[in-house]
């Protein structure tokens, strides 16, 4: 029974095979949001507040950072968020950059146990993302790639992950403390891409004992009604032993999904948490909320 | 990649391993409806046609018929509901009572190949069923329970199923045509349920090599949001490897858990149905249709 610890000053959060499935929210990034990427440029942190607040109500158990803005001060960028975040809030952060610089920057100023997000399989990487993740008592994403690319292969995708988790405990990370993402393909170019993930997920949990992560909302990339198969993908790898996800919870239906599979797993005793959420249905006037500095309307959606 | 072929006088339908999922409709039952017992018992069965054709408008490829109405000529009004739905649509039906004399009745005027529902591990429901499923070329659905009830041990239930399968093919029916029910208990009694469920389904796959049927709508029973419960239900399950459900077909989120599971199977090959259901959402207007001889309006809910 892996259990992966990862805490703020105040609050600790458990990823782990016998716990319900950690929602990582994904919304703080600004790679495809223009607006939010000229806003963190500038300074202007107010929506990365008012994401952190939606998640957080939304359902997310921790939430990812990510300042990933070309040609931007980024190591900075990524310290400033990680200390509005965390003095707004007690959700666990994911430090998420592929700058190591920015990783280290962002740990410094870091409260808690953080989860670095992350390191590939690349040698390079591996040298200079697992001594700063020991330096700073932090747990890491392993992404199953290297410098060969992205295997189609699920063999392949495991000895990659084995590798890591074997690198890290090598530099002294225990692998209760490194999370393997399997890497999610989209369904609608690679048929076999939610088989490839629920296959390597089982042998991750069953011969590596390691916990494991996604970004979820890949698997639906070009595709219509994206939320909808992305809950069909949730709750199957959940089924399939996966433990936590970096997702956006602002939809009702990834909620759901995840509650669904936790009750089914046997991780929601007495179907305790499924009856408070949804014993009671919202009424509409609860889905509309007023959110952010500005008084702007933010749907609520679950 | 084991496939149970079932049949109208007009159409087949695959139940299989890399077959999409099979969704048996479950609505002509009187069970707990009132009226609709009623109503069959006085030979109206407008509803039954209406229920028929807006389940397969809804999704469902196969149909389950049941008759059972106390005190009433069980055998009787199950031939004649299956002949009439024969007469209305081409999709294959399960013939479904507990009683003998009623598959019977109703396998003697069934057109096509039909699914026995069901024999149990019981030794007098075996030698009554397994006869008559060899006689008429049908075939059966086994449900793991025998004399002792159903045990809450999946090794158990998984050897009442390989009992009867067993049993099946001494009596020259082939595994093929056997599709194993695991029976699935409501979670909120059975924090387990769920686990036991994909446990069994995982084995007899892999060790039986059968397909697999549930009643899966059972799992929610007396918790809120039942659908979205169903609906992580069969994702999870078919993730698991079942490849079949009595369940009703009525609902936009079981269709969803269902099409999106086969997505992520392989089994949509170019997400070709997912995007000719989900490319172009349905407007308000195409929710609300006329059905049925007496004009009553149904929602359909996909």
């Amino acid at each position: 029974m892996t259990t992966t610890l990862v805490s703020s000053a105040k609050r600790e959060v458990r990823i782990g095979f016998d716990q319900p499935f950690c929602i990582i929210g994904e919304r703080i990034n600004p790679t495809g949001r223009k607006r939010l990427a000229e806003e963190m440029r500038s300074g202007d942190y107010s929506r990365v507040e008012a994401d952190a607040l939606a998640q957080i109500e939304a359902g997310a158990h921790m939430l990812d950072i990510n300042a990933g803005i070309p040609l931007a001060d980024e190591p900075r960028i990524l310290a400033e968020c990680i200390q509005l975040v965390q003095a707004l809030t007690d959700v666990p952060l994911s430090i998420d950059s592929s700058i190591v610089a920015a990783l280290e920057s962002g740990l410094s100023v870091y409260q808690g146990k953080a989860l670095v997000n992350s390191v590939t399989g690349e040698e390079e990487r591996l040298e200079l993302v697992l001594p700063l993740v020991k330096r700073y008592g932090a747990a890491v994403v392993a992404i199953s790639n290297d410098e060969t690319g992205i295997s189609e292969d699920p063999d392949v995708r495991f000895s990659v992950a084995k590798k890591i988790v074997e690198r890290a405990e090598d530099h002294g990370i225990s692998r209760a403390d490194v999370v393997v993402d399997p890497l999610v393909m989209p369904i609608g170019a690679i048929n076999s891409a939610g088989c490839q993930v629920m296959e390597i997920v089982r042998r991750l949990r069953e011969e590596l004992k390691v916990n494991t992560t996604c970004g979820a909302s890949n698997v639906s990339f070009g595709l219509p009604n994206r939320h909808g198969l992305n809950a069909a993908f949730l709750s199957m790898a959940i089924g399939a032993g996966m433990t936590s996800a970096i997702t956006s919870p602002l939809h009702a239906e990834t909620i759901q999904a995840v509650m669904g599979a936790d009750v089914m797993m046997g991780h929601d005793p007495h179907c305790k948490r499924w009856m408070s959420r949804y014993r009671d249905p919202p009424t509409e006037g609860a889905l509309t909320r007023e959110r952010g500095r500005g008084g702007r309307a933010r749907r609520r959606s679950v």
